[in-house]
């Protein structure tokens, strides 16, 4: 039962990666086939990794064409759509959201599939979450979404954790993954609102180093 | 027997892919072990995505050290005849033209060997064709290849497609081969020759957008 | 017995990458998430592309999940402590090279484990050793150290071949790792300190090219 719940959100989680990859490849105006590629690299990239990483091989889309069919389908609808939203740029950053959301639960999901360890499962919704968007950025030729000041991996993280610990506490699996994923998007959602960032670290050259090991 | 031919085109593949490397290498002025480096992982970089993504490990060159061999003899010998060449520049695009024509048909054959899925097939020669210089773009510091204006993944996807097609159709597997590589190299080579591009998407920032969702 | 010695030398290595990316980070003014997947990644990296190539599946820190914990704890001493060491970019440059020469036998021996080619053995070797750092770059935005003019690859290849070379002359496990690892560190460490390198790739565009194969 919850197998077709995790199921629905992957595919969703690839469709809205697969948007962003082709809103990349409309800021970089390329023609209808490298928004096919670049698509196709972001929906099921973050999957893909995951599931080397877990030596579940083939990866999941080799043994389930259909994911890189969505992903085509959504590049070519994008090829002729994507001039009608305002702005392409905080549509990609929204759906990058819902993608991170839904990507940092199934992940941990899968991860569980394979070693009880909670912590890797943690990792691997990150992981699972973050890493379609780095390929797309580097492939793309965009600045790192890593490099961004918003909180990024943070809310990838929250969710995670999130759906792991609920799990753990004995929340039945659909609560937990909903917790997760809303858990995420809030973060995530409210940095993108607001701007908000952690914390980052800040060089002190001028600050005299009073104290601890000089 | 088919088999021979297709072992032949991968090591024609790998050998002219690791020129390519060591020609970026030349192009960043690097040491002749740089050289090496960039020249194996261009060489092998697109079988080996190939290999981690159906699972076919330990990947190719793993049980086949000679792929190594081959690549670093090329970027030896690159290394001290790379500026006898007038332009080390165009000689890279060929080189690459061609490694992409046979490893958009070797990779697809390979793929169809683990799962009988055209689409993955076709997939998975736009992969292997593609990702060798994907990695060497990256790792050389170059403008990746994908965001170069020139048609070049619709090339490999065409290869691709012809081959499946044709085996799909009943072609032998030679003549398949064939067709598909001349495919690849002819929509490539006048691309590179004619400066071909397919119609880019574009903003259409003034465009007043009657009609659709508003 | 060497196998306790193996383990030491990787736990080594990984903490010392894990700094390198850390210290990355800081560069970036990143927050405290972004120093531990920035740790993570490099820590891990070298090994995690190792095991894959091989079909070392899962990978190692999946069933290990203490070598996580150890980057997440590196990364955070760090945020709090980048600071204090005067020049941050030389620290980064000295554990980079202590990484680098300990994954370079690390990787050799893991890699004899599998198959018993000492050329696969030198080259995952070297795999191990620079990858880490090549993912902490790209992913880091900094200049990837493939481009850096001083030694690099030919010092992680030396301690590599030192130790492939001594265990096949028959020295003792432990002496090979400690020779290896030594003959890495001499390499880089006087590349560092002297800005040793080899004679690079020159275009040559104004000299005759008399003789060879015009």
């Amino acid at each position: 039962m919850h197998t077709s719940l995790i199921i629905a959100l992957d595919w969703f989680g690839i469709a809205v990666f697969a948007a962003t990859g082709a809103l990349v490849a409309s800021r970089k105006e390329m023609d209808v086939f490298g928004f096919a590629l670049l698509a196709i690299v972001t929906g099921v990239g973050g999957g893909t990794v995951r599931d080397l990483l877990l030596g579940r091989l083939p990866v999941f889309w080799v043994q389930e064409p259909a994911y890189i069919l969505v992903c085509v389908i959504v590049a070519v609808v994008l090829f002729f759509t994507a001039h009608l939203p305002e702005s392409r740029y905080r549509l990609l950053l929204w759906f990058d959201a819902i993608g991170l959301s839904l990507f940092a639960v199934v992940g941990a999901d899968r991860a569980l599939d394979v070693v009880p360890s909670p912590v890797i499962a943690v990792v691997m919704g990150v992981v699972t979450a973050t890493f379609g968007g780095i390929i797309r950025d580097i492939l793309g030729g965009e600045v790192p979404v890593l490099l961004r000041k918003e909180i990024y991996v943070t809310a990838a993280l929250a969710g995670a954790a999130v759906f792991v610990g609920g799990k753990a506490l004995g929340v039945a699996e659909p609560n937990a993954l909903l917790a997760g994923f809303l858990a995420c998007l809030l973060v995530r959602g409210l940095a993108l609102w607001l701007g908000w960032s952690l914390p980052p670290y800040r060089a002190r050259p001028g600050r005299p180093q009073d104290g601890s090991r000089r």
